[in-house]
């Protein structure tokens, strides 16, 4: 259930990329090389760390980005565009380059996750586009990562699937929260289109309206495992978890096992999950079926599994809705990242305005990233796009708060993790796998310092700027100052 | 940039739709006449009422529903169908019947506000595509007339436009979420292809990357004002909104004045917009621009726009993006709807569950709406769909506690808001304007009783059920813990 509209991907922009653009060309600005870094203030659900997702979809955009003769008759109706610019619009192409931290790493605020380099008019239709795709994925791959986190807490583990299409954001929405959510650990989807366009898992168990449409649950129970019999999950809560789901279910369970299957799990969507989970957990190891899996629904977050699992829950896999699907929870919902143009023409830029925190960073710019002996991150370090890695001793500071400052410590190993994934509007390498998206975002995660994985109040990893790039921005900052008289 | 996948709307749907529509076909179910209900169980953002939206994308998914080639060799492909399953599936259609409040209605808990009836196995799958994309606009369309309402509380007015591509979810969420605010208020939208798209007014201004583009920002401002003489709104805080921004853009202002133009607006993104707002009104106006909009952006939701018209803020349009595009802050991010079998063959249908807030209420239903003799809105009754309305002195009871009841009070005028939209499969009217969904939910917002519309604590809305209902609901109930030995 995609939309499939008559305009083009370059339409997918704000009106003011639009007339800047057509600014830009008339000002002669337009082919000026431009670099425009993107990145985020805040960790999504104020937490430790961001799991980056979103870069493929990004870049098949940038691949694909035409005006077609619908898109330039639209712009030419709305009165505000030359007949020069438009004509211009239509050889117009993408071909700029793109450094991005590969998808799957994990990633921090006020670091350049992605740096657009190329023709000032080009970097900046884009601008709309990119954030949209790379905001939304972000978050909800954090999201999979934060509730996967939970999930695997437990004693006996535990793992996630994505539930959450009939409450995403659209179509859309659904379809890129269940890659996202792969990406950050989800096992699964229930999504069809979703795992047919991504080659995901789909997976399934069956609704109330089944049970209410035999004459009795077990009749339901019954009609169901004949039909699949290597693949029923029963839902168990349609009239009463405990006294009939359950008695049902193991009645289920004995005659396929007669017939020589297995049941394969049960599903419980009401209720106290953690008394219910070790309820039944007891009834299924008591009647000799312990490898019937308990999977749980009902409105999951990462807080939820948390104390469902505290509580003694036994659960095996959580398929989480909502809040996977949206990304909701306090500090969700969106992901505020940013695009801002840091140089033109081979000089710095920057904005001030009335906001210290929104100050931003100007230069192109090299992320150097520390591990410790042991393989841990230490440390995340942006630097000008020519400086060495920081040296023991020396000094950087936080980006935020100057006046905040530390010294490079002894024994680390600096690479940079930033790849060229675009070169003069080309790919410069195939497109990866979801498997190897999550696989790497696995041991990105597996490498963060303890506590940054921590849901409330975590460990805060330290990005800080180097010394010379927080020098060029500090002069920046005074002739900026001087030139406007402020 | 819309997703073109290969893939059908067919698949846009849960696992568990399709291989319970086997259970039903192989089982002869499948042709049995069904009754579903979409409700929902609590007011976005705590507030009183929801504004409905969505229906006619969900028309258009419900008019063009196939199962194509790609789609059905995918399925099989799962080794979950059988191949006469599938096989029908080649000429699947949906000829069921739907009935709906009209787009752009309010709305509230509890009440059906889409009934599908159609043989099983069509009402079936259609549950996750109807719920995805009703919930969302629903959502998006009651917080933009939230932001409205708090946007035209001032003593000067204040309109409100969506600017939220960069943070909506996906390109799909971005053109949705246009759409539907527009539906609850908003004039425009920043997002070229949702206007061109929706027939909607596309709006912008500048970002900062224009001015940093620029030796200086008077530079930028005239550039600007140079291209669009009669459609310029500068943003003021690149440096300092006060000291550097205003005074440039006053220059400009004089500047275009002498040419027989007229600046259209100034945009303030940071800072103190309550008292930034006044300082810029009151010169823009000591200065002979008193049609000089104020436009403000930077994380606005309805509770920030009444803090700013409190503080003495003078705003003429709020754009807002996240909150806006997301459906964000406290109760947000989704709306719960749900979608649940009510009638099969005849008979009432209905589940339990553990929890008594998730009981459904069974029954193919009507909704009886009064109004006084003000024409507000008093009271929603929902009935059997053969009863008539309800008479002066009846007994109604609250749907999630018959303990609580009412009796229905005299003077009020009944109708049954809920049309038939679609019937054997077709649409009984044609599409309505975007305009047209706007001024009825306008009416139908201005309808509401007092205090409904306030933004924390409102008052709650009573929906009601029929005396009648309510017996027809407990004695199902009897009969399914008789049936389950409960």
């Amino acid at each position: 259930m995609t939309s499939k509209g008559a305009f083009g991907p370059a339409l997918f922009t704000d009106l003011y990329q639009l007339t800047m653009m057509q600014g830009y060309f008339v000002s002669g600005l337009h082919t000026q090389p431009a670099t425009f870094d993107l990145s985020y203030r805040r960790n999504p659900y104020r937490g430790g760390y961001a799991v980056w997702a979103g870069l493929e979809p990004a870049l098949e955009y940038l691949n694909g980005l035409r005006f077609g003769e619908t898109d330039l008759a639209y712009l030419g109706s709305l009165g505000l565009f030359r007949p020069d610019f438009l004509s211009a619009l239509r050889d117009w192409r993408f071909t700029g380059r793109v450094t991005a931290f590969p998808e799957g790493s994990v990633v921090f605020p006020s670091e350049p996750l992605l740096t657009v380099q190329g023709p000032l008019w080009e970097a900046q239709l884009v601008e709309t586009a990119l954030l949209n795709v790379l905001n939304f994925q972000t978050l909800i791959a954090t999201k999979a990562a934060r509730c996967l986190h939970a999930a695997q807490a437990g004693a006996h583990g535990g793992e996630i699937v994505e539930f959450g299409a009939r409450r995403a954001q659209g179509p859309d929405g659904a379809l890129g929260a269940a890659r996202a959510a792969v990406i950050g650990g989800a096992t699964g989807t229930s999504n069809v289109e979703a795992a047919a366009r991504y080659g995901l898992r789909v997976t399934g168990t069956h609704a109330h309206a089944w049970v209410e449409s035999f004459p009795d649950e077990l009749s339901a129970f019954r009609a169901y495992a004949a039909l699949y019999p290597d693949a029923t999950t029963l839902l168990l809560d349609t009239f009463d978890t405990l006294r009939s789901g359950l008695p049902n279910a193991l009645t289920v369970a004995r005659e396929l096992r007669e017939a020589g299957h297995e049941l394969r799990g049960v599903r419980l969507d009401s209720g106290d999950l953690a008394y219910l989970s070790a309820q039944v957990r007891a009834a299924l190891d008591g009647a000799g079926f312990p490898d019937v899996q308990i999977i749980a629904s009902n409105d999951l977050s990462e807080f939820v599994i948390e104390s469902v699992i505290q509580g003694g829950g036994r659960i095996d896999v959580y398929g989480i809705g909502t809040q996977l699907a949206t990304g909701g929870g306090e500090g969700g919902g969106a992901l505020g990242g940013v695009y801002k143009l840091v140089a033109l023409g081979g000089q710095d830029r920057m904005k001030l305005t009335g906001d210290p925190a929104k100050t931003s960073v100007p230069g192109t710019k090299r992320v150097w990233r520390a591990c410790d002996s042991a393989g841990r991150l230490a440390l995340d370090v942006v630097a000008g796009e020519q400086e060495a890695a920081p040296q023991p001793g020396e000094r950087v500071s936080d980006p935020a708060n100057p006046m905040r400052s530390r010294r490079v410590p002894d024994g680390l190993t600096w690479t940079d993790p930033r790849v060229t994934v675009m070169d003069a509007g080309r790919r410069t390498r195939p497109p990866e796998t979801l498997p190897d998206l999550q696989a790497r975002a696995h041991s990105a995660l597996a490498s963060l310092p303890d506590g940054t994985r921590r849901l409330l109040n975590p460990h805060a990893y330290h990005v800080s700027l180097s010394a010379a790039l927080q020098g060029r921005r500090d002069a920046l900052i005074t002739d900026l100052r001087d030139r406007h008289g402020l």
